[in-house]
Formats: C-alpha cells, structure tokens, sequence
C-alpha cells in the first residue's frame, strides 16, 4: 500500500533553505517512476515541514493563501519518496509517487502537457 | 554535432506566458537524455524569445540582472529540444541536451546534488 515515509531532514538543512521575500520557495514534483517533471508549485516554511513529517506533498496555495495538502480534494495525492535542494538551496525537487489519474487539475498526468511550437 | 534548432513558438503561445510581477517566468531546464531535473531559473521575455529563437537556453540573472546565455562563460551549453508549458502558463519546461560537464556552477551534473534527510 502507498503511503508517506517522513524524511528525516535535519534542523541544519531545513535552515539553510532560502524562502523569498514572500516566505516561499520554488517546489518541482518529479514522478520518481518515469521521472516526468509533473508540477512545479511553492512551499512555505510550515507546509516544508509538514511534507517532511508526513512523507506527502504539502504545498502553499498563492491564489487561496492556505495550505494546500495535495490530494485532499481531489484523492490524487503525492507520497515523497526523495527530496532535493538545489545548489544555492532556493529550489527544492521532490521524487514522488503519484497517486490516481495524476498531478494536474485538467486530469492530465503531468501539468506540462502543452508544447511549444 | 550538438546545436540550436529553432521551436516554433506561435506569437499565439508566446502572449499566453504568465510572466510575475518582475516580468519574469520560472523555468525548469530537464536532460532529456535520462530525465534528470538539471535545474530551475528564471526567464523574462526577451530572453524566452532568444531561447526560441537560438534553440539554446537564454536566463535572465535575478542576481546580475541581465540576459545569461548558458554556456558562454562555463562552455556547457543547453540545447532546447523540446518546450512545454504547465496548465495555467505560469511556469516553463525545456527538455535540453546538456553540453560538457554539466548544468552547476559547482561541477555537478544538476543543481540538485544535496538530499535531505
């Protein structure tokens, strides 16, 4: 059964991630599966630890200015199976299982489905 | 021999971007050789277009506030193989090929090298 696994981030770590101006920080969801990038959304510190401590994305809605535990609402939630901070740690990436039809509200697997050109 | 190749982006696709306050678009440059998330930086709209245009990635430096050409300094270029853009047009996907020894200043292949936990 999928499930979340807590990651064990260190106080150490969680300080050194460089949330902007507006106390967030840039999160890109890969599908640790067939590694499709399918979402890239925002954290803040709260919903950080929170993904942390329940191994399942939790990111921070900017256009409902709440939490935003991913799946909740639609059943298609995204368990952590890795966790990435980037070289000057404004970026994080999370491998991911993604649970039902996928990571995007128009159903589509991934949110990046439209191709340029 | 690795080079640019055009995307033909329509003016109809172009229009449809959601650049930020700061007029600029987050991007996530993805090795489309194995799948591995090489990166996140930020484009504005001059440089999307040199992207387009050269079929090689073109940044926008929030900390030197000007146009990055990826690779000329370093010599490790990105060529755009393939572009996407999410669901509501606010964040950007390239799939490149990564030239030389990769896409961080540090050395690394990607910017995200350090896991957590």
């Amino acid at each position: 059964m999928t499930d979340g696994i807590a990651i064990p981030a260190t106080s150490k770590q969680l300080a050194e991630v460089a949330f902007n101006a507006d106390g967030l920080v840039p999160v890109i969801a890969q599908d640790i599966q067939n590694g499709d990038v399918l979402m890239m959304a925002w954290m803040n510190r709260e919903s950080l630890e929170m993904t942390f401590a329940e191994g399942r994305m939790v990111y921070w809605s900017r256009s409902r200015q709440e939490l935003w535990r991913k799946g909740d609402t639609s059943g298609d939630r995204q368990f952590v199976r890795e966790a990435y901070f980037d070289c000057d740690a404004d970026t994080l990436l999370f491998k991911v299982e993604q649970e039902g039809a996928g990571a995007c509200h128009t159903g589509a697997r991934t949110c990046f489905f439209r191709p340029f050109g």
